[in-house]
């Protein structure tokens, strides 16, 4: 017998971010002298750092030779970024995260879609509204239950911990918010934590973004929360603070104390890592380790620093025009109104329009985000500048 | 509610590769003056190609500026790798792959491990026995249940088309085999299609080996074989014929005619890439581009022809010394009798503790495999060499 996935169906055809690919490549095809702008997909424009182009140069220089040559890589990953990825992002933080809860992958969006293949079909699942899509779609084409958690203007875009409802197994939970923007407080994410460790829920934390905290009193890892590692795995990457969106690197923690029902879900992540998975290329681990080098840190910390800046722009020249939105202090995203009440989608046509600016419909982050429009730091300061004045002279 | 997957303990607790990797580091750290040769896991000793360092060098140098900075990957993989891959592994056999139906991945590992996903849990799953374990525990991870081809020494490890069984909806085939090392001809692999398109059971053909058939007739693709579009998806790897074990790279054929109840795979296999993953390295696709170049294909060449005097090497040595095998003519592994009707782990504890060798247990790739062993080609020759010597002095 052979039957195919029906729940495949249950997601729109496309993912969101290829249907937008497919419009801006139409539009540009049908007006090729235009300039687009996009600042819609969160991908960096700036190039890798010195320290990191380093590290892949001298990488690939072992693999050259016999003597340095490596093969397949350890299971969990290198114990040299292990451990940089300790000593840097954990200790400090006062988190007790040891390297053999680290597990190093080729991205956070791969670790985020397949995690829940830990849990069963009938695990109920509870994400926000707006959400970055994969938490929602990995779990509907496994043919789970969604709870929609939402997050408006009203609660400041953060989620109430009882819209999880009482059933919620599974809660994702992204801060600072990939599409909105909004950060998490301490004290806010300690709910969070004690309300799992008393239902028995599991957080999947996505900080994809802490780079990009410029508040105190924000967290940058669940970790700092009394009681996270009985109830919390997390989600990091080195697209957004380093710029390794085309080179593939991220990871993910699983305290060895998270157990559910007698199983260890460290152990059942190594099984699947193991078994689904054989590691992240070498010169790119090595990569990541330069991000922890003090030239990495201080030239990846310019790079932020340089989104920032064009966060900045973006949110006070269109605050200064009239538009209303959110985000950008501690996230490199910015969470705008459509002008005039116009849905998200026809603002996208429109703006590409009028405009040849991109960025992203906020309903394709769910019904919450009707209305609304992302906008990335993530373009070049010029090209922000130019964007920004555009929708300016078109809406302002 | 939330209830981890219970099919995970349907799979022994370690993958078979860790578990070894794990007994022999035991050994060494007890043993630290012995010289232990590995001739266990699949793993490449030979540095990588010029043509593939030099790539990867400049591919580096294209992402420090910025104007040939590249970030996220197109969904599928780049078109210039695409195009190389149908150019060199597809037009030249009469396959009419086209490059919209190549999936560039990073490893055939993973498209292996994942590819299941595409079905229902009661879909039925035939392996051989013995088989490369991602088949079967990937499965019995998603909790379907298996039925087991026997290839064994009777049949010539070629197992028989009616052994899936009537009900057999997905069948994994790999071929030139690991860990048998046997070749199927084109009658006998044009059979297996030809039931698939009778029965409706849909084929996943991994020919991570295919670079080391040195015999005519043996069929390098599955679309060699006539209505192999309907039926059959193949999987390919860069990491033996060109030693990206290390580096991380292969790719998924999924025709666009292959459908089942009126659904597409190939529009399936999209909607899972860009939601659950996010492209091969940029790098490392310059770096599989190399691979066809025409340094690339000789120096590639070349590394694959070392690998298989190794692999003459070990069967002509072993078979001299009355050592009872085969493979090794089309593929990269040899397939030997215990000797003395040791069990496999019992052989293979022997051959660690008396002359420092490591191999693969058979009865780790299922119960067929019960007193053989697996020993690959891709050590150093001096090694292999006295891999072997010393073999030959213990158990000759």
């Amino acid at each position: 017998m052979l039957n195919l996935n029906p729940y495949y169906k249950n997601v729109s055809e496309n993912y969101l971010f290829s249907d937008i690919a497919r419009k801006v490549n139409a539009y540009a095809d049908q007006h090729p002298g235009e300039k687009i702008i996009r600042l819609g997909i969160g991908d960096v424009t700036l190039p890798l750092a010195p320290a990191v182009i380093g590290a892949l140069r001298a990488a690939a220089d072992e693999q050259s030779a016999k003597e340095s040559f490596r093969g397949y890589a350890p299971d969990l990953g290198y114990s040299f970024l292990r451990e940089a990825i300790c000593e840097n992002d954990f200790r400090p933080r006062g988190c007790g995260i040891t390297p053999d809860e680290i597990f190093v992958s080729d991205g956070a969006k791969c670790d985020v879609g397949n995690i829940q293949e830990l849990f069963t079909r009938d695990t109920s699942v509870a994400v926000c509204d707006p959400v970055y899509p994969v938490y929602a779609d990995s779990n509907i084409m496994a043919g789970r239950k969604i709870t929609y958690m939402k997050c408006t203007a009203e609660n400041g875009f953060l989620p109430d911990p009882d819209s999880a409802g009482d059933e919620a197994g599974l809660i994702y939970l992204c801060f600072p918010n990939n599409p909105t923007g909004a950060a998490i407080t301490k004290p806010a994410l300690q709910a969070w934590v004690d309300r799992a460790l008393k239902t028995g829920s599991i957080i999947i934390y996505d900080a994809a973004y802490e780079a990009y905290i410029s508040e105190s009193g924000i967290p940058h890892s669940i970790y700092e929360c009394e009681g996270a590692e009985g109830c919390a795995v997390e989600i990091r990457s080195f697209s957004k603070n380093a710029g390794f969106t085309g080179l593939r690197l991220g990871y993910t923690v699983i305290p060895k104390s998270l157990e559910r029902g007698g199983s260890s879900l460290h152990a059942m992540w190594a099984r699947r890592h193991s078994t689904k998975y054989n590691g992240a290329p070498y010169i790119i681990q090595r990569a990541g380790e330069a991000v922890y080098s003090p030239e990495g840190r201080a030239q990846t910390k310019e790079q932020v620093a340089y989104y920032m800046r064009n966060a900045k722009l973006i949110s006070e020249k269109l605050t200064e025009a009239g538009f209303t939105l959110t985000g950008g202090k501690n996230a490199p995203y910015i969470w705008m109104k459509t002008p005039g009440g116009l849905s998200s989608w026809d603002f996208f046509d429109l703006l590409l329009e009028k405009a040849q600016v991109v960025g992203t419909p906020g309903s394709g982050f769910g019904a919450c985000g009707e209305g609304y429009f992302r906008l990335t730091a993530f373009g070049g300061y010029e090209n922000t500048l130019e964007a920004v004045e555009r929708m300016i002279g078109v809406f302002g």
